[in-house]
Order: structure tokens, then sequence, then C-alpha cells
């Protein structure tokens, strides 16, 4: 039986945050580098249009980065923002990033429901959103069920939300990987039926 | 900057499993296993009072195992279902499970927002549920934000959803843990403030 589960980011990736910058001062920075994490694990055929990361909010030093890799990694759960934050989390050495100081997650795409969920318990105080929900269903992608005002629920609990940021073009990510025949991977059967 | 991160199972649970017989055929059976896991997983101190396991649903096999690894390893993502789930996946090599037959996920607690939003992406048909969410937090673990009647939005999906299975056994180890002080693990600013 497997005891053990690794999630790596694709090959291509190191390079790719060799030729950044070293500081992500304004938003719509952050959001360029998740939409451009998305745009190359497309082009590179090593994942589904997603891209996340985690900076120091105050700083804006990069921390880690997501990239999807269900379809690579046999893995439902390596989204990309669950993959940005479990290495931000090793990255510092906690289980809880609120300990060492402000954190904030940028998702190419609104995160779905267990994304959702994953944000409280992972210590970021911020989450600054691209594409929204109705981009990705638009490209067939299922989000899952959320509480109604998602966003209050994250607020309730400190964490700042932001949507929109640079969001006509982290939408064009989602629906040209669509329009392009892309795998839609979310299992078939558990489609709502209501 | 970190591109990997690996979850492992600790050391105790090969022999654990290797005591364990082949087959659970009733939900009863498949339960008692995960309330073991989580009650070995406290006595070890190797994580959080939550164990979960993957089954063929027909034949009762056990495909994975998983506990609350959030602290030993670093990762708030590290619940037990997570771990279950993507080690289940990694052995059947398949980012669904339904691709490969009828699989039920068996937790000692009824799943917290993120490993709520996680079932429907990872292919399982039904969940078994031992201690309720009242149960968790009274022990003062925070279960997130979960939609109004969250086993419907199971249900919607093909998802059947069986709840109380031996739960006065699976809350008492909540109970216990939180008796003798164990960690509550949430960050603490992430409390809902409504």
């Amino acid at each position: 039986m497997n005891n053990t589960f690794t999630i790596c980011l694709p090959e291509w990736v190191e390079g790719f945050i060799a030729g950044q910058p070293e500081l992500f001062t304004s938003p719509e920075d952050r959001m360029r580098l998740a939409i451009a994490l998305a745009r190359e694990n497309v082009a590179r055929g090593t994942g589904g249009p997603f891209g996340a990361a985690v900076f120091e909010m105050e700083t804006g030093k990069l921390v880690s980065v997501g990239v999807n890799c269900v379809v690579p990694a046999n893995c439902s759960i390596a989204h990309a923002e669950m993959v940005a934050l479990a290495l931000a989390q090793q990255s510092l050495q906690t289980f809880d990033l609120s300990s060492k100081g402000k954190f904030e997650l940028v998702t190419s795409c609104e995160p779905c429901a267990m994304c959702l969920g994953a944000i409280p318990w992972s210590g970021v105080q911020s989450v600054l959103c691209g594409a929204s929900e109705a981009d990705a269903r638009a490209a067939g992608f299922d989000e899952g069920a959320k509480p109604d005002n998602w966003q209050q629920t994250l607020k309730s609990r400190g964490i700042t939300v932001t949507e929109n940021i640079l969001q006509a073009e982290a939408a064009k990510i989602l629906k040209e990987y669509a329009t392009a025949g892309g795998k839609i991977y979310n299992p078939s059967h558990c489609k709502p039926k209501n």
C-alpha cells in the first residue's frame, strides 16, 4: 500500500521563476505572474490552465508558486492554489503561515470549493483572484458547492478578498484552453444534478 | 524556492495495517479502522486525532489510509481525508477514482470545508462519517464554512453520505485529545468573528 505521495512542480518552473523580478509590488504585478504560470502550464502541456503564487504581503517577495498538476500527478487535490500554499509552508517550515508574517495568495482564477476551504487553514491573510467562477464555468470547469457569499466567509476570519484583478486577461487563458479542446478533468459522474 | 512537497504516513502505519484483515465488509468494520488510525496517531504523537481510509465499495478491500499529518508535515492541507484520497489515487494511478471502480471514503470525523470540497474531485462515490461537526467543535476544532445542507451537495453529485457510524466511539477520541491538552492547530487569527 502506498504510504507517500509527492507533488513536484514541472521542470520548466525553475527557469521561469529565475527570469522574474525579485519583488512584485502591485496586485497587478502579482496577478501577472499567476496568469503567466497558468499560460505556461498549458503551453508546456504540464497541466490545467491555473496558476497561483504566495507573496509576502508587504514587500511583494515571492515565496512560492503553484500550477495545476492534477493530471500529470494523478492527484485531484493538486490545484494551483493547494500546491502554492503547501510549497509556501514547506519553505517557511510551518503549517500556519500567519506565524511567520503576512502572506497573500494570488490565484489566476477564483478558488474552487476545496481551495476555498483550504485558505483559512493555511494562514494567508489576503487572497487576490483573477478570473471569476463564471469564467471557469464557461470554460467547462466545475468550481464545486461553495457557501453563499464565500468572500464573507473569508473576511469574517480576517482574510481580505480582492476579485477581478486583470480578470479579462485571466479569463482569456481559460477560454483559449477550452477552445483548444484542453482536458476538463472533473470526474464525469459527479456533475450536480439539481 | 521549494518545488516539491512530500506527505509521508507515519512509520507505525505499515505495521499497523499489516495486522489488519484484508477485507472490511461492514460500514462498522471500515469505521473501526478509521477510528483506530485516529487513536493510534494521537498515541504515537504523530498528528491530530483524525483517521480516514478508502475502500473498494463492494469488496471492502482496503485501498489506502490517511491520518492527520498537519503538524509533523508542516502542511495545513494534510488532513486525514486528503492524505487517504491522494494515496488511493497514487495506488491506482488516476486522478479520478471513479475511472477504476466504486470507492468509499471513510472518515473518523465529518469532513471540514476543504475536505468536503475535495470529495467530488476525488471520484469516490460514497462517504461514511463517524464523529459529527458538533463533536469536532466541542473539542476545539474549526470545521470551516460549509454550504448549508452539505450532505445534499454531495448527494446531488451522485455521492452517498452516511453519518454517525460508531459516532460515540469516534467522538471519544476527539474529547480525550482535547482533555489531554492536544494541540489545536487552526491558525489563531482566522476564527470567524460573526
